[in-house]
């Protein structure tokens, strides 16, 4: 799909980015750093693979860090955004547990190449960005374990170690981003759907 | 702790490696691969590491890929190695799945850097390499998958999806290396009862 097509945000490739040869920077690096890690990675192989000129990408980014900063947070604010809705929709601990479970995995499996980068090159990124992206990841585990918390207190779940819980739960779901594969069996809901089954067993939901 | 103390092969890091120079540079490798990524390293960075010229590295190392590829096959056949151990002690399908999940996360944990280059770095092995990491982690996939099995067959464990939640519980111990922090609130050995009882919540394994 090109960005002349009719599409949204959603549809397009990190559609929030404007303008597109901001965005298409950011593809190419996301690319670049997931094929070959962000070490290895110069300003002027991103400028290339998005068909620019190094002093193109300089209007656009300053470094090579602000480039990994700008995904690494649009990767955690997007992560922090599907877990939130999953557990603001209301309803049984139980269903919120699911729906994050679910939309979490789909979001690993479908973008791995993002949350690949976003996830292995956090030591990369300058010690305020780490700092920030550190805050955003408190605030998704918080969304889980609140979920967590509020099945305990109405006896729903039985979960002995509730922060342990929370880190194993996301942590399943992260390292989809890992091995998942596009030529692979299972689609990325059926992923989801397999693991919000095997999530709702470690918390012992009583349905 | 120095290779002149009196240590065995499960003391000294790489200690299965021979003779010392090999080794130094091995440990060398590991590190710098963790730091900054298969691809941004050069043989003369894991030379200068170990105190050696790139000359001495050739010696015992004809490529980059050589080391990584040692890495990659003693990393493997130790995790193959220690899920065996704990299929084939015996016992009950439930006390082998959680005698396998706690050493293999003490792995995880205990190994982390050598653990993310060997799991992050499988793209940058030669075809003929990775067809035989492949296949020793087809073995690895098998230990569990046939744990998971005899479980189901005597009844005490309900696995509607047995290659699914094979792949779950391999995934959520493998992660352990990237989160692991040997400054955090949780030893290994922590970290190894907390998922055993979690996976065993998984397949529902009835004492």
């Amino acid at each position: 799909m090109t960005a002349a097509q009719d599409a949204t945000a959603e549809d397009v490739p990190w559609g929030e980015v404007a303008p597109e040869a901001a965005r298409k920077l950011l593809v190419a690096a996301v690319e670049a750093f997931a094929e070959q890690g962000y070490h290895a990675t110069t300003t002027r192989d991103i400028a290339g693979r998005a068909g620019m000129s190094p002093a193109a990408l300089y209007i656009h980014y300053k470094t090579k860090e602000e480039l990994l900063h700008r995904i690494s947070r649009i990767g955690h604010d997007k992560a922090l955004e599907v877990l939130s809705a999953a557990s603001g929709r209301g309803g049984s601990p139980g269903g919120r547990l699911a729906e994050a479970v679910r939309s979490f995995v789909r979001w690993h499996a479908g973008r791995h190449d993002t949350a690949r980068v976003v996830q292995y090159e956090l030591d990369a990124l300058s010690e305020e960005h780490r700092a920030e992206i550190m805050a955003l990841r408190r605030r998704s585990d918080a969304v889980v374990r609140g979920i967590l918390r509020d099945g305990v207190e109405s006896g729903e779940f039985d979960v002995p170690d509730v922060s342990g819980t929370t880190l194993a739960v996301l942590s399943l779901c992260i390292d989809v981003a890992r091995w998942f594969n596009v030529q692979g069996r299972r689609t990325p809901e059926e992923v989801g759907e397999l693991y919000a089954d095997l999530v709702l067993r470690m918390v012992s939901a009583r349905p």
